[in-house]
């Protein structure tokens, strides 16, 4: 039994709105399903119907989309739910983040990583570093995320065993985040344009094997049983994903043109 | 640095072939990037360009790509990496599975809910739970997988934080996986078709709300500088995802069908 | 020289807005580019910057997009240019429509078949058939549409080269529309749901064969010189389109789920 | 009824293979359904069952994918489908082609515009060209293709209603083909990668207006009623389409980057 306590933050659900809330006493709740007294709510459980709403222990992905309070653009479920298994984030992994934004990222780090982990991030930006800090302080519910308001050049890390950039030159910076990185460790980038692969594969390729660059598309559907179909409209685009692993003593690569990485690829399983 | 050591499982990559082997003394490898005796290997670092070859430290990707021997479809890492942030587990995470397969699933939930969690997986076939077992028992670190060669209405078990059906018709369990589940606890399916769709929305809307019907698309490309563009082919499908929560006293609903969950949703942040 | 006349129609852009006018003497303009007097226009070229616009001749797809009205969904141009001649139509081809809707997509056969060619299209209610008689005679060059306000059963029909069937339950028509069809002619459907893919093919493969089931999907692109990516979001579906061939003497088959049809085809060109 | 008769193009189908064969005297198939005399076909109707194969009459698809012979990567039919319309050709039409390559697009070009229309189209390599010539002189009915072993820069024409170039580099080109074009006439591209994309973009907008990038994706289904489903596999990219119009007078514009096309366009119906 999850039963809703004093300021626990709660999943309101209204037909297709959502709005997540805090429990607070002497607050109230005013929205097309009818008014919620919240002292009302306390010692019931979550996951019920009430008045004309479903209440909901909040999911991550819930914190995320409704309650991190945003200045950038985030990475949304979509990406980050990939990424952090992608750079082959544990229980207790090292991670490096560059360009923390509004966090969302940091976010699910965080998460990835659990409470024997450690989430280093940097954010140049004054405002954007102290609106994250608010968001992780908020939100998460240990202490295993470093934040520096400070740009990467001026950083010395070292032995992470991931890192992840989300800034807007990321190709600047390969070389110092590699410096950074334990012997075959991985790393991602996140950015919006072609221009920009581009530009990251010219650099990457030193340094860093087994490239990849890549996209996640997600496509809902309407959920009648009767009129199974996607929606309408989709996100068509958040941003390109590359990533790839520190590599000492290989020659620079031209890239991989002629194969297909999913076509080819032998598959040898261990004995 | 990571030094390579005896037993230790290493990556292999001679242009687009990957192999997962196991260092072994008096064993060799033999590709066309030359023959490796895996001796040599010995006290080396992961990360390395040797002879013709990339080495790494595999990662989790790699152990359910190349590690695991396959006696059913196994949920691909563009699907495994996102259904468990998906069922908000996290650290400490107490999660049900039904429907084993291989084990790649069962191997990510292990990873995300970490030495302090729990993952309870059930295959009723004989073969594919020992091959699973096999799996589970060979490539993770800690004991926190319960398997169980077992259908799942045999099965009795409680308080789990979320639960994932994989199983041709999981509309059957729906109500038996909902008794075992927390208040608010999620659940999540994976089926190849959308007949199986329209049977599970059928069932879903029963005592379960928030339901989400999706798919997930990776798009890979090229990766030379001068050539940026998507690989000719690509996996066009694997299976529709279906995503719910545990609902108490809501009236069956009949699904969305008019709204677009993510055009029409008002987002409201937490104050 | 494309000189504008009196009574042309005239695309006129600002910005990311269209519209579709026509160049009536005594009227105007009024938009976010300044004042067009229409009578101005009059002996001046389509494709020129005038005011804050940009002046076109309108292609048929501004016609299907801004000029026609619409009453129903219409099939829309990713669709509706693919679908002509995925049946075959050609100069002189005479095909065969049940359920007009608004016109689009025969407009678009009218087009593709020419003025030696004939389009019958059957609407059975009478409203969209009116809209859609009146949105064919405005906007098409010559007379080779049939148009009736009459129900799919109590027409006959011969000698069509090909058919498309955009109602409700196309299946209840398709032994019909066959009797219609020449030997070897081609039927194509377009359906929004899955359910309805499925009532289809269970009467599909009886007198047809060569059955596909695709969709089109269409992702723009920013035309941005240094910022080349997917514009944020995309139409993610219209319908499923269906398409066969009539086929005497063949015994119903049950479909085809083991063979990939795109990639085991084997190739032979004509010797 | 459609006859077979001798000389005639065939395509046989078994199973999930197809083979395009002219019925030729003293000739015979022989596959894994039986053996075909020739002769024996003639005086037959198309579409019919016949030994284990079914026979239809060939589409422009099926000329296009297995009667073409090919010397250079095709325009897909996905493509070649939507080209024409999207540059507004109809019924006697003139269209401008640069890089006939194998001819496909030109097929398809010369169906559109008819017997009173002109494809003209050029190819620089002469292997390509004569290639090109051969299958358009054999599977064309009329004579609306002229067919040019030239470079563009060394062409002079004029009042075409549109243009195609499908050479690696048309950037070098757009000038010069918007010469050749009517005021507010069509000019189309495709290229594979998105580093020609922005070098398209970097001269488009000088000339043209109404600029638009798109991919078309379609994705195949499988076609067991009790198992709709997508294919495994799909095409994930065969190139990015390009078109614009020719506009005189305007200002270079610095390309859409705020607006998304699709989403606030204004629709106003020509009254």
């Amino acid at each position: 039994m999850k039963a809703i306590q004093e300021n626990d933050l709660v999943l309101i659900i209204h037909k297709d709105k959502k709005y997540l809330k805090r429990v607070m006493p002497d607050k109230s709740f005013h929205g097309k399903g009818g008014v919620i007294n919240f002292p009302d709510l306390i010692g019931m459980n979550f996951g019920i119907r009430y008045l004309q709403y479903d209440l909901y222990e909040p999911t991550m992905e819930d914190i995320i989309m409704y309650g991190l309070a945003r200045e950038t653009q985030i990475v949304f479920p979509k990406d980050s739910f990939f990424i952090p298994f992608k750079l082959n984030l544990k229980h207790g992994s090292r991670v490096f983040e560059a360009g923390t934004g509004s966090g969302a990222l940091t976010y699910m780090f965080s998460h990835t990583v659990g409470p024997e982990g450690t989430v280093v991030s940097l954010e140049k930006e004054e405002r954007h570093f102290r609106n994250a800090k608010k968001n992780i302080e908020r939100f998460l519910p240990w202490k295993n995320v470093e934040m520096h308001n400070q740009d990467i050049m001026s950083f010395s890390g070292e032995a992470f065993d991931a890192a992840f950039i989300d800034v807007r030159e990321p190709w600047i910076y390969l070389e110092k985040v590699r410096s950074f990185l334990k012997e075959s460790g991985s790393v991602g980038m996140i950015v919006p344009t072609a221009n920009q692969v581009s530009d990251i594969l010219k650099e990457f390729h030193k340094g860093f094997g087994n490239v990849e660059v890549l996209e996640i598309m997600m496509r809902k559907y309407k959920t009648v049983a009767e009129r199974v179909r996607p929606e309408d409209r989709m996100v068509a685009h958040t941003g390109y994903l590359l990533f790839g692993r520190k590599l000492t003593g290989g020659q620079p690569k031209a890239g991989n043109d002629d194969v297909e990485s999913g076509e080819t690829m032998y598959i040898e399983s261990e004995e």
